[in-house]
Order: C-alpha cells, then structure tokens, then sequence
C-alpha cells in the first residue's frame, strides 16, 4: 500500500508511532488524527514525558532497577531488609512484587533471562554483579524469582551453580504461579502468597 | 492496582501514553520499557515528530483536509479535475480513495458524520463551507463517498437536501462496498470500481 498522506508532519508521526512494538501503520495513523483532534498540550505533554524520560532515566547502581537517582528508592529505603534479595528478570517484576506488599527486602534485576535461541547469554546479564554484591554485602539469603518457562529454570540454575560456594540460603518462590505463567501476570494474591511460601532451590529441582 | 514505579519519569510517560485510545497501563509500560531499551534517539524522534506535527499541522482552507501549507496538494495540484469534488468523512478516507488511483477530481473532509447520539450536528461539521464552495466554485458534480451506515447515510441525506436548489449532479459511490463496512477498510479494488460505478443519489434512496 502507497499512502498518499498529505501532510509529511502526519506521515513522519506516523513513522515513527509504528515502529513502536504491537503498533503497525493503521494504529500509528489511528493515534495520529486522534492526537490532531487534541489540544497542543496533548501531544507536547506526550512527546516531552517520552523524551525526558529516555534522557534522565537512570538504572540503580546497586540492584539495577530504573530510578531517578543514582541509587533506587528501594535500595536507598533504610527500612527495607539488607540481608533478602529477590532475583527478578525485569523493572515489570519489581513493580508486580512490590504491589503485593509482601516482600521488604531489596532486588536484583536480571536485565532478561538466559536464552540461547535469543543470543542472550549469562554476560549479557547482570549475574557478575549479583556476585559481587553477594561478595560485598551482607545478604544473607537470594530468592529467585523468575518466570517459570525453560528460560527462567536456565537461569535459576545457572545462578544457583555460580553461588554454590558462598553460605547463602538460596530459595525459590512457591509454584503458586502456574507453570508456564509469566510472573508478571500473576495475581497479587497468588504472587505474594508464592514469596511467602518460598523453599529450598534444592527441593524444587 | 497501585503501581510502584521507582520512577516518576517511567510513571509520567507510561500515564500520557495510556491516555491514547486503546492503550491501557500494561500496554504503556511495555511501550515505555521498549523506549527504554532502545537509543536515546529513537525517543527523540518519537516525541519530537509528535509535538511537531500537532503543532505545526493545518487544515486545508479549500477542502478542510490535513496539509503543511495553508492549500493542500491535490487542491494546489493544476492536474486535478476542479469540477468533481468527493465528499468524505475525515482525511483517512482521503488517503484510502487516493491509494485506488481512481479519482483525480477535489475532496471536501466534513470532519465527521452527522450523529445525534454522538451529539454532532451539522453545525458541527464543514456543510456550510462545501455550500460556498459550490457557489463560488465551478464545481459540476460531487460525489457522496461515506460510509454506509445510519450515521453516513442520514448525512448524506442532509447534504442532499441543503444542495437541492444548486444545478449540480450528485452522485453517490456504487455499493460495491459492502453494507455496513468503513469506507477506509474496504479493499481498493472495491472502493475504485464503486467510484467508477457511482449512481444519481436518487437512484440510492
């Protein structure tokens, strides 16, 4: 399909809205006459938190979650547990774990999870800093908590190999979320029930 | 769901973004999570092309259609058949009609369809200004291409009658377009040939 669109501002909106995931050209031009039947403000307010954003966004040094500062609101939160961490994949699984309100220790994100087919390896993550932080701080458990799909138990695995030789209790969280189940989509309920209800990484291999 | 973004800039974006129609929170963070992983550039030229296009963006002072200049390119176009104009409903009817390569005449965008559900009465529309242009304009037929539906056809018929004293031909598209389908879905070997294929009004009703 040629599109005739008139207005090289619209086709260049339009552009670049499709090549955003799950958006194709019919989308992007749905979103377009919808932000031109908008006041100005609408789309300064959108276009400027988008840029902002990518321009300022900062990932903790410590637990590498997204944050405005240097070091996280959870990692700089005094009352939070030192001594607990929760492996998770991504910034989502932060977000979903701490809706539950079950969880007071600190995070480690992952950056995503080993997949060969995907070209993501055990370097790709932040799995050597996870190590230094177990050799520098004073965690005294990790829970993994990564989705469980053949990727998750990779790299629950490959984790677990590369701490067998600190003392650390290392535990998984109960398999409340469905097998197959993505953490994120997990209910809150079930999720914050599954943290609770942690074991031994042994016991469920 | 009350979410914990660590971010106030994640928070900012992922809220305007899920003010766009069919785009919820989930939706939104994925989208934000994706800018995030890409370069500092992509965001730019997202947020940039978007602000830039409600901003400089104007409507066609003769057919009402979206354009970079005060007249549009098929109105400034000396090629195109002054005497035939196509009625429309918004500009992505423009863009569906010009891709069947079918019509070379002028277009007239009401910017919408005469709803009283929806609380649009004509009034609300660009019925006055095509009424002038058919008066000061050489303007010898003008077709009705709008969507076949109550909302269409009910303005169609408005337009019909507020015409009815003007000598001028009205024709409307053939109903190769199936009953009850968008003009801007249709296929466009259907929508050229029901433009080739147009009737006298009359003959419609």
């Amino acid at each position: 399909m040629v599109n005739h669109y008139s207005s090289k501002l619209v086709e260049e909106a339009v552009n670049e809205l499709s090549k955003l995931p799950g958006i194709g050209k019919r989308t992007a031009m749905r979103l377009a006459l919808y932000l031109l039947k908008q006041d100005v403000s609408f789309s300064e307010r959108l276009g400027n938190s988008i840029i902002n954003m990518r321009n300022n966004i900062q990932f903790c040094k410590r637990c590498h979650n997204i944050s405005d500062q240097e070091i996280c609101e959870i990692c700089s939160n005094p009352r939070r547990d030192e001594k607990t961490l929760c492996i998770v994949e991504d910034i989502r699984d932060v977000m979903a774990i701490e809706n539950t309100g079950q969880f007071q220790g600190l995070y480690h994100v992952l950056g995503g999870l080993i997949s060969p087919m995907d070209g993501i390896s055990p370097s790709d993550l932040t799995i050597e800093k996870l190590t230094d932080r177990i050799k520098n701080e004073n965690i005294e458990e990790i829970i993994l908590t990564l989705s469980a799909t053949v990727e998750g138990d990779t790299t629950s695995f490959y984790i677990y190999k590369q701490l067998s030789g600190f003392t650390l209790k290392i535990s998984t969280i109960a398999r409340g979320v469905a097998i197959g189940d993505e953490i994120e989509f997990a209910d809150e309920i079930t999720l914050g029930r599954s943290i609770i209800g942690r074991l031994p990484y042994e016991n469920s291999l």
